[in-house]
């Protein structure tokens, strides 16, 4: 593998989240070589400069536009507000360059099909991954999950429940901020669903159909001038969804519910067998075996390990734990891996417009009180 | 109170709840009389004898109306096969018996509609009781609960989400039997949803509208005899709801669940807190308080005890746990309470047959593919 | 068998908990005559005549020894508090009664001693048994671990830890009363360590040698009458133990642990695997078996039902959960079963005395700062 | 703030470790210089060269002692095999640089008490840091625990138990090799118990006598080559403590705990409260406070956020979870805020040396079956 040259477009969390896992990737995995961290670019010199020097990157700079005209630079990471993925993206991939990209990748479902497009073509001329930052199929719990449905360990999969909740809109008394402007988006649909979605189209392949029920559960919100504003989208919604395949699941989300902190609870159940996880407890999942003699089964709980892939590589022992921002790194291990050629654990730019498909079906159910076929989009 | 006089039809498992109840009563709560178990009517007059003996009744027959015809007998237990619940309770009635029914009512609504027709007069003209035996609404954590939103503990609700998993129809090679004949019902929707809907009505009131999608987890099943036999209901059913107050919730059940054994796993968020529950572990709930402060904050699990009535009437110390037949005795208090002329917790034959009502809305909205309001019902 | 005569002698809680027993035993097996409530002995025949009345007895008195001379019973229920126990099991033994007595036997070692005497000299002359209640042994849970361990499932035991935790001794500015006395016993030894020992007797016969640590954590109490009082025994202690097999365990118990309800946690490591389970949540237990594959491995959380006997004579279906006076259910049906002359699952006057020896054993190492052997109490 | 120069010696699980640690430190915390990662030393050139190269490190060398003679480096880290700690550790600290060892600090506790000494005369000489690697002190849990114990949150300390327990030695069949040799140390005493101490440390100061047993569960293991040779330390230690304060606490430890993985299981109870934590759910904890109201007191179950520094220089978001890899990176931290002269959260050598004292005083304990002082040691 070539050393490669990496560009870092946005220094706020994400962001600090793609320089760490640049960082490490070669420590921990010990067998790529470490990038050089060519150049970090933000909406300010200054603050590009600062973050440049605690991130370990050579070059800062305020026109994130350099970075892609860099010969130097062979990666671009985006971690820019949503807004700006789409045109990053896409200039990005015009000229050559792998993409790195949060999710999701746009307000508009429009500027998600004008990047699948572009990466369509950059994949074709010049061999450029393009990859959705959709970090929870990382988890070393998720890859096990997945790797036991697919070795039929638990039988044919017969119904699918997944849950994400968090509580940062929970209180009322909250001020009126972006986030309930309904030009931010439909509200826990494309904020939090995109979550289960990716990993229920990574474990289940493409949604057929979906019922959704959309709710505010506080009509207005306090505004920081004083007054009220009314909230425009939906902190919860709830969907009934069948795959192409036929399989029946829910998705349940909610931005609203006090004390839930990172919440992404499924429940997958099959013929010979369940498994339930939640992010919450990222480092565990549970697993119940029907041909376990009766007066012994019961769900075991799983501590994560060595054992599974590749947990390994952070800490010899089990039990001890990875953390979230460690799922970046493994992310980025899967991003140099596609990048050599080989086949890699990722959410690529076919995909993850078609998890934003299935949002846009999922509020079009809603706001017509039906079922919605996501055919109903091609 | 008077000492009641108690006739017993049926003697399965819930026939012997009935009759632990019924011996249980004075003794746990020590300011009742004790009632006099005066004849248990069986199908065979030999398995009558056996069980009167066993479970301490006086009398035993096969003919179960000469239980409805004595008058030494104040209040009928029903708790024979749902296709008898009307015959029975409506004769009990129409005698001026009390009667304490297992749920649910009946196959078909008209016999529902029928036994609530009957309530009503009875209540009217001999001031009699009818109640349905849902008891998992007499849990003392139920009971906290109830109590714990009603004085506004977690604000205003805003989501509702419970399910209700076991395992008995999981294994794809157990033989065809009548649980899987349409003739039985619906499948889960009529065998388990009436439980999440004797709680959410209980506290929330009336359904308004649902959508709904079931699923057979297996197309068919092995015949005893041979062959194989296409299983005609659904083992699982999830559901969109919407209470005529506008709060939204949903309601997911499954049979086909394998490792659950008696989940009825509830949520309840509201804007000033959550609160959780399973009777999987029914001596426990959660509770997470929005007013903690921030860095102590999170769900507590609150064991039962004597602070939560009325498990102090069965053991003095927290902690020590109530079992699920428990929860019969406490129902058996509640009716000698409704039948002394006092506000009781229980589920009468008005409420029950909405209950009822909302099973065959939803089953309509999965076979229609849509929304269906129960006002469609009325 | 044949119909017994029950008299009972207390009826506070333990008494109500016996009554409940010999109400149910009949009903919930289904295979033993009901017994006849004889006669209840209270202190004030008032009081014995409505406890009577709510128990379900024929007769009420305020001399217990009427019981004792009634040629209608058949057994003596002994559950008046500790310091009576002796008195009442010696002449109901001499007399050819069978006794269930209530743990502790006693609160001198010598008394404790005579019980065991009388119980061996009845059980030779008039062939009595003698019973004390310590029914946490009776747990279906427990029950499957002994099996299980008998079995060699967790391989040979290497090593066990057993904790019991409440914390209604844990407010510092609760009042002085009689438990805090010297003369009601050592503390939180004798109040709870017999409760771990019956189990490890149970499961691993006698130990042959302790070192303990007992704590006050609060040196003196408030008296209600004003003023404070030194406090004269220990609510925390914490034993390292040595059975004759060799076998290591620590026994801690707190009677002061706030947020303990009715904890008693049990960890039992073997060399095939390890069991968990705490009686708080008495339905369930925790089963790691090493011979799992790896990356599968991890604690099972079992759900009692009816594989878990005699669960099934309760409730037919699994994870619905026994309660706390369910236990002593079961034990009932355990003397019936002795009394018949079969094997039964029992702590007898034999080993409850050993139990009482091992607690005073671990008062002498405490107070000598020194490991104490059992042979120096033979 | 300085520039550090950064030298390595060791590149195994805790060499990455230190090297992740100081990669990421100023990404993570934002306000410190990016160190300067100056060289690696390994056993092997080529090993060095190889890791100085995933590690980031500049130069490599396989004599560790050019490491001590560089100018450029300020700071040595050792994660080198214990018995190595003490020369290089000494060697360093005498060439007035910084010093951050791994735990323990050397398998003799008289070498420990060379590095002590060491430690204070550089300390002196040259404001040398001197640090022993205890990350379990670095959790954001266990800092939320002292801080809240410190305020006086939970009242006076009344009781504390800890467990650490793994299962890496569990398997009967596994073939002996150096951990069961007496030359490694005494068993699980040393491997294990300097963890809980160095939290027991950190909380409540030194301890004052103990009493200890420790288990073989294995008396003899498999020879690779064939044939069986006897086990020469303990796999299982249990002690019973009291510290300086009169504050009782219970310490077992088991690396032969089929099913634990990374468990350090602590329970503090107090006047006012209780907490309970487990390092395999190490972003949690749960907190009892005895004022809550009595129907809604339980155990809180608080997920880690950004309340509980530093987690939220890692996520800005709860719930989401650090890794056992990231305690280094915070560990890493208060070595710089110690070498810039501020008071910081560390274990320093005269701490790491008490612990290791307390060991040998829990190892004589054992073999002189008897209560031991830790003034013997003075």
């Amino acid at each position: 593998m070539k050393t490669l040259g990496v560009g870092l477009i946005g220094s706020g969390y994400m962001g600090k989240c793609h320089a760490l896992a640049w960082n490490n990737v070669a420590a921990i995995f010990g067998d790529v070589p470490r990038p050089r961290l060519v150049a970090l670019a933000e909406a300010s010199l200054d603050l590009a400069r600062q973050r440049a020097e605690e991130f370990g990157f050579d070059q800062a700079t305020d026109d994130w536009k350099s970075l892609i005209a860099d010969p130097d630079i062979d990666i671009i990471s985006i971690t820019t507000p949503n807004a700006f993925h789409a045109e990053m993206a896409i200039a990005a991939l015009q000229a050559g360059k792998h993409v790195w990209c949060e999710k999701p990748m746009a307000p508009r479902l429009e500027s998600a099909s004008a990047m699948r497009d572009a990466a369509r073509t950059a994949a074709q001329t010049a061999r450029c991954i393009a990859a959705i930052g959709y970090n929870y199929i990382q988890n070393p719990v998720f890859r096990q999950i997945k790797s036991l449905i697919e070795s039929g360990g638990i039988g044919t999969i017969t119904h699918v429940r997944v849950e994400m909740d968090e509580d940062f809109m929970a209180d009322a008394d909250q001020a009126f901020y972006w986030k309930s402007e309904s030009a931010s988006g439909y509200g826990a649909l494309d904020d939090f669903a995109v979550h289960p979605l990716s990993l229920l189209y990574t474990l289940f392949g493409p949604l057929a159909s979906v019922a959704c029920d959309m709710v505010k559960p506080y009509a207005e919100r306090p505004l920081a001038s004083g007054g009220r504003r009314a909230v425009e989208n939906h902190d919860i919604a709830s969907m009934l969804c069948r795959f192409d395949s036929g399989l029946s699941a829910t998705v349940c989300v909610n931005r609203s519910a006090w004390g839930r902190k990172g919440r992404i609870a499924v429940q997958i159940y099959g013929s010979k067998g369940s498994i339930l996880y939640d992010q919450e407890r990222m480092n565990e999942f549970q697993l119940y075996l029907a041909d376990d003699p009766a007066a012994l089964s019961g769900f075991r709980t799983i501590l994560t390990g060595p054992q599974h892939p590749p947990y390994g590589r952070f800490i010899p022992a089990p039990g001890h734990g990875l953390g979230f921002n460690d799922l970046k790194t493994i992310e980025c291990r899967e991003i140099l891996v596609a990048i050599a050629g080989k086949p890699a654990h990722l959410i690529d730019f076919e995909t993850g417009y078609r998890v934003e498909m299935a949002i846009h079906a999922m509020a079009k159910a809603h706001t017509e009180r039906r079922w919605v076929d996501l055919s109903e989009f091609e």
